[in-house]
């Protein structure tokens, strides 16, 4: 403990100091995330990292000095998530008005369960939703929603409140009272869509994977076949996730046929837009999730392509009400209902969480900051350079794309072919042997400390690289770079 | 958008002082949310707070400045949860240790899912769920477990877990494949094992809530009783959720007597200890827990007596390995298999997320920063204060104990009496007069901005003050202040 930090008497000095020192830190770090000379990442092995440091947790306080070096040795271990060479993950990049924000929330240190202890944050809450739901389409931006923990979870309240919407039985009754129900969603979409099935009682064997085409988008008349076989079948279609911008590929499903499947037999339709949902913002891309208007609800995360720091994901709800009536429970000791404002205000019984975390303050103050032409000059930006990229590996000696034509999001799904492999018959022991390519030269990256993208297999394609920019750092020559680098780093293979 | 902020070329000079002017004002705010002179609250009903501010997102940007502004109009109406005087739930306070370290997380800006991405917080993780499994009383710390967004998430990821343990093709084949499964916890519980069993597809009808003692203890023999009763209407007991201090009464459940008993009928016990949790930090408190090393899962939140920053919870679970295998999904875009490090450290399929929140440094940063004897001290401060105001208040003219005896945790439970209502026979009428006096006090108190405690009706009980201390910043002074405070707003009812 220390007795010379506030809360303590006097405290004000030393704590001053303290919090400033921790800030220099940070400063510096942030200066270096986007100097290009430096390392994304100082890669220790996770056995070797933890011998590295004493990391253990004891009885007995450390000094100030103490923690000054804690907070020194995490950031020198960690990875530069801002850094215009880091493409590893949907999240990066490091916006400075959303640090500032997000930095503030820290300190305002509240939860959103209600207006009484969180009014600003409720109401920009409130504001804020309210704008995503005018740009997805709907009238007057009219309906519900909330900013949950992540993509994962806003896909599982989805296939909540769909299932309580058909059945609002089960809330009490649980699934024994239902009939079998069936979701569907594209053998591309995310994984959380069984991961929510498996976890709402309903079975991962309920999901039904619909066949997408060779760009990845779902094919209309696949999923109009499978609804009417699960019907012959004695099943309840009940959902529908459609996919804008899948994982791997970036692919975008066709929402408007795929409505009309959902209005024709009636059954709840989501939109998976954690990825792409950003595109909205643009005037050129926007056509891309045309039909999102259409749904009953929509996943979208501005913590991927519109570079909100971690996390801040939204579920939007068409039908306003739905969301409470699903999860409420009336705590009398949370929701009191002879508070002295207006209760609407007291949003928290919607949700899942009874405890939740401000996630609003980062995203209303860069939209503030950047308005939704700045968005969309980024977003705009970010899906030209991944054409840069397309347009320049598509012939190039040693690549071979995964998938044919433009990218349709910032996705581009590529082999790096080592020049040992290029003149070899297809055949098993090739594929067998570029299956390796992408982990060896992902580790030496890792290792190097260079630049960061990931690899995955897909079906039955072997590792390939997915190259993803949300990075408004990044700049052509980042791009430049990673081609070269691969080439390094992989022309031994 | 800003071009003259990083990552824009010459961007350093202007980003430091935009990032240096946001840290002076929350520098200015923390030390204003220790003196006792300024306000809790700056209390505005929402319609007026929508219109004191503009608070619309528009196409355009605003300068650096219309920013800073933002900021400062976003602190102005903010509460002020770390003030001495802020005692409305169960997360209080604002622990200086604690705010650098997640100003830290939001500048590290990564994502828990992998050991790539996150190296020394995945390891802090390991490290500090390792120390907390051996505070429970887990041999050698064994065992498994995760942080999650909040005690909600928590407690319904045990009961995922526990049914996924009995009936591991439910992960497949829904509840459809299983018999009828029963829950029990306490009528005093934490409303979200009701919410996490609707959301599961068990259903609210399936939680049997079990009577609890004078003091909100619940009694073994009805759990028992219940237990039979259910297996002979042939249903499946598969969850008891015991409660180591109960939100409003603070009250622990006998878990020795609940553990025998959980034995003795195979069923999966859980010990939601959000709030006592922290107990396990101080020799003389702990034993309240005892029996906790018997649960098969607890809930722990260090963001509520420990008074880590929002958001900080964590599960721990006794089997190891189990939340992986209910949980996975095995996404070949993240948890690649052929990695080139220890995969054992790629903990993200564990989590019903995929993206994951940093909530680990500032746990860790704080446990080193205090040591275990600091936690230790501060708790049992808390505690010690939650007596005084006991023991003042328990025989003073105006005051009624809702609860007889000592307080079990800070959970002090009381009417306040106004001088209208104390010569009046104890009939329907002025049960019907004292219910109104609470939420007129806390409305007055919001209006004058004084201090904040929370109020809720229990059962038959009408409302009543439920006064809770988390704030290592709160003395005795404050306990006093309060007392006169409700005295003061009070007396005229």
């Amino acid at each position: 403990m220390f007795p010379d930090l506030l809360p303590a008497k006097n405290g004000e000095g030393v704590t001053m100091t303290f919090l400033q020192e921790v800030i220099d830190m940070l400063l510096q770090y942030v200066v270096k995330t986007f100097d290009r000379s430096t390392k994304v990442i100082d890669f220790y092995y996770p056995n070797e990292l933890l011998q590295a440091y004493n990391w253990d947790l004891s009885d007995q306080p450390q000094s100030l000095d103490g923690i000054l070096l804690n907070c020194n040795t995490a950031l020198k271990y960690a990875i530069k998530t801002g850094h215009p060479r880091y493409f590893n993950q949907l999240s990066t990049g490091l916006d400075m008005v959303g640090l500032a924000a997000d930095w503030l929330t820290s300190t305002a240190n509240t939860n959103m369960f209600t207006y009484e202890i969180a009014p600003v944050f409720v109401l920009l809450e409130y504001v804020t939703l309210k704008k995503m739901r005018e740009m997805i389409g709907w009238p007057g931006g009219s309906g519900d929603g909330i900013f949950s923990p992540g993509g994962a979870i806003s896909n599982l309240y989805a296939m909540l409140i769909a299932r309580f919407k058909m059945f609002p039985e089960v809330k009490e009754k649980g699934m024994a009272a239902l009939p079998r129900l069936v979701a569907f969603t594209s053998e591309h979409s995310h994984f959380s869509v069984k991961k929510g099935a498996a976890a709402l009682g309903i079975g991962t064997d309920s999901v039904i994977l619909i066949k997408a085409d060779e760009r990845g988008r779902l094919i209309p008349s696949e999923l109009e076949r499978r609804i009417i076989e699960a019907r012959q079948q004695g099943f309840v279609p009940f959902f529908v996730s459609a996919t804008a911008g899948t994982t791997v590929y970036g692919a975008f499903d066709p929402l408007v046929a795929i409505a009309d499947i959902c209005k024709k037999y009636r059954i709840w339709m989501h939109v998976d837009a954690a990825w792409g949902g950003g595109l909205l913002m643009s005037q050129k891309h926007r056509w891309k999730l045309n039909g999102a208007d259409r749904a009953n609800s929509v996943t979208w995360n501005p913590h991927k392509m519109m570079g909100v720091p971690l996390q801040c994901s939204a579920l939007l709800v068409r039908e306003e009400g739905l969301m409470q009536s699903c999860n409420q429970m009336h705590a009398s000791y949370l929701f009191q209902q002879d508070k002295h404002y207006d209760l609407s205000y007291d949003t928290g019984d919607k949700a899942l969480q009874c405890g939740r975390h401000v996630d609003i303050f980062k995203l209303w103050l860069m939209w503030r900051a950047k308005g939704t032409t700045g968005f969309e000059a980024q977003i705009d930006k970010c899906l030209e350079l991944a054409e840069y990229l397309y347009n320049k590996i598509k012939n190039r000696e040693g690549y071979e794309m995964v998938i044919d034509g433009k990218p349709q999001h910032t996705n581009v799904c590529f082999w790096y072919v080592p020049p040992s492999l290029r003149n070899m018959e297809d055949n098993e022991e090739r594929m067998s042997r570029l299956m390796k390519v992408a982990p060896v030269i992902k580790a030496r990256m890792m290792e190097n400390g260079t630049t960061m993208v990931s690899y995955q297999p897909h079906g039955e394609k072997v590792n390939f690289f997915r190259m993803v920019i949300s990075n408004p750092a990044a700049a052509h020559q980042d791009i430049d770079f990673l081609i070269e680098e691969i080439e390094r780093l992989g022309q031994d293979l």
